[in-house]
């Protein structure tokens, strides 16, 4: 796997039970999943040379993020590596522009979307689907974002104004944001996680509800469907996950990966099989796993760093107060607003998870109890 | 962790759940938790030279196995360093015949036993409790074995041969034999998983069903507060394993052990923390995880090297036939009878469970189906 984030090293736990040979290709040897995978390899994944060195003594090569440079995976794949997913459907999550072109050519509901060159034509844009209006870049980003909500034509100028391809997107007016998280084998076998809602705030997940609370069976299926038919048009082999807004016209696909997703850790426990499992059973041509819950309700919140970095002090606290709640730490050292963990709540009903999960999360961050924990809002601004 | 077989390799596992940094002593880079954990140390378990440099770098100290010598455990607390289970409680798994004269003296049930040093004190003892007579070693064994049966004074003869100090016990006429797993941690906290039925074949673990089926109520409650009373009297942190035989008469406890068991690893999707997880947040100190039962009904099946080594050409077949097995592979080379995996099976129903360990784990060892899965013994020979 390349990339040693907390991905790898939850993909790491899951290789260990299978029994598999698991090697990650990490930036430096305090990264999270170098920290525990006795397979680790140091390298650069912007270094063709690193990555074929990597590739070489492995079998089959996958990612736990979306930036290897595509003429590397293509020289990779040139070169007899198995790269799974492969080059072509990796572009559909490493170029958004190209995703929105193919996936509105299969007839797949997304957002309107036009290129953008300049403030001109962003105003042109919004003068059909009012503002504020959404640019995004196609590749990368700046500042560590890659996404910008703009209100008005100066907000948009001063995206424009950096080095960066965008295009503009309609706002979306959304009930919820919804997750399908399906996998593709090489032979052609899928499976599908049951839908879940994710709760985000200021553009980043904090909540994961499994199954989505209150979503109507047929739009589930929808989900599920057209994440099933996008993992065979796309050739996806690995994970895909989708998400979606959910809106009162229906179901419109936000944005695509093609890996363990942060939207998929309740599997761990809330799970017959994993996602990281399952990411392996994929890209290796094994069976896949079963992927139906072991609880009726399953929540998943993610920790973020806050000012105070005694995070291990709280922790005990947190198994005091709840010994069935599941904690996950990354190794990450504690910084305000990065993700260095998540906890997982399973019972029989969403609000008690939910609550559950909740406290556990806003304890371990901050040594408080979360503010309204049981009237945490299950709708959020967009970004 | 001193040891770097199965149990640190799955206690690994835990350890990069819960953040924890994690080192094991591995014999070589090849032992089964040596290939998988980042934080292995080469090392010679029975070097105070080695166990001390390890020791050093770590919190606390616990162990896979019971084989460190006793001086050297006792050098290493008089050192500071926190050993954990204690030398003190560690005496009850590593000498026998103490444990049997403690435990008679709590008045915990025991098979009736005596020393023995000669064919006429076993001659004696036969005269008293008949033959068979169960000659055990007090510490360690030969050929890999510390138990004999012996049915006459002949086979008793050929074990006291050699230079291994035995006791004899009586030969239990047993219905079935059970584990009753328990955690406890420095502070006193204590946690008691379901017991379970263990199905032993030739004095080796060959299946766990869990709850034991069939158990009263009265019984596996006095089992529990069997083992939770030994944790308290013998001063155990950490797991704490009691392998009854359930007689027409009651209880008898038959072995100790102060760690993670086979008769536990059920508990990795089985139970809402598992006793990898439950270990390390004893011997840490952390408060404990709920040991409660994630299904009505688990069954383990451990996987025994066949004579074909291609464990992993059917190992396709298991997960196709049936995706919700969960698989658990050691990393070991095969071996005939060499215990390489374990496969566990949730359910509603016991022998549907049953049937399905079973069928994944000959399946993955010989390739063939077993004979008469539905109707695999309940009732063994006791060694």
């Amino acid at each position: 796997m390349v990339g040693a984030g907390q991905l790898a090293r939850m993909t790491t736990q899951a290789a260990t039970g299978l029994g598999i040979g698991f090697r990650v290709l990490a930036a430096s040897a305090t990264d999270s999943a170098a920290q525990v995978c006795a397979g680790t390899v140091t390298g650069d994944y912007t270094s063709l040379n690193d990555l074929s060195a990597f590739a070489a003594g492995c079998d089959v090569v996958t990612f736990d993020h979306e930036h290897v440079p595509a003429p590397h995976l293509a020289a990779l794949e040139q070169a007899g590596r198995q790269v799974r997913p492969s080059a072509a459907a990796l572009r559909y999550t490493q170029d958004k522009l190209a995703m929105r072109d193919r996936l509105s050519g299969l007839g797949v509901p997304c957002p309107r979307y036009t290129p953008v060159a300049d403030e001109a034509e962003v105003t042109k844009a919004a003068a059909d689907w009012g503002w504020p209006i959404v640019l995004k870049a196609v590749s990368g980003g700046y500042d560590g974002r890659g996404v910008w909500m703009c209100q008005t034509p100066a907000e948009a100028a001063a995206v424009l104004a950096h080095p960066v391809r965008v295009f503009a997107e309609e706002h979306v007016g959304f009930d919820t944001e919804l997750a399908a998280l399906v996998a593709r084998s090489p032979h052609g076998q899928a499976a599908a996680y049951p839908v879940v809602q994710t709760v985000q705030r200021g553009g980043v997940c904090h909540e994961v509800l499994a199954p989505a609370p209150g979503l109507p069976a047929g739009r589930a299926v929808q989900a599920q469907r057209i994440a099933l038919e996008l993992t065979a048009e796309l050739g996806v082999t690995g994970l895909l996950a989708v998400e979606f807004f959910s809106t009162s016209g229906g179901l419109l696909v936000n944005e695509l990966a093609m890996r363990p997703h942060n939207s998929g850790h309740w599997t761990i426990e809330g799970a017959r099989t994993s996602q990281f499992e399952q990411h392996l059973r994929a890209v290796l041509d094994l069976p896949l796993g079963d992927p139906r819950a072991t609880a009726p309700c399953v929540a998943m919140t993610n920790v973020f760093g806050g000012t105070d970095p005694g995070v291990y002090a709280r922790y005990t606290h947190v198994m005091a107060a709840d010994p069935a709640v599941k904690l996950h730490l990354y190794g990450k050292s504690v910084r305000p607003g990065r993700k260095i963990g998540h906890v997982t709540a399973l019972g029989d009903d969403m609000p008690g998870a939910r609550e559950r999960a909740i406290r556990a999360a806003t304890y371990l961050a901050t040594g408080k109890e979360p503010p309204e924990a049981s009237e945490a809002p299950a709708r959020e601004a967009m970004r």
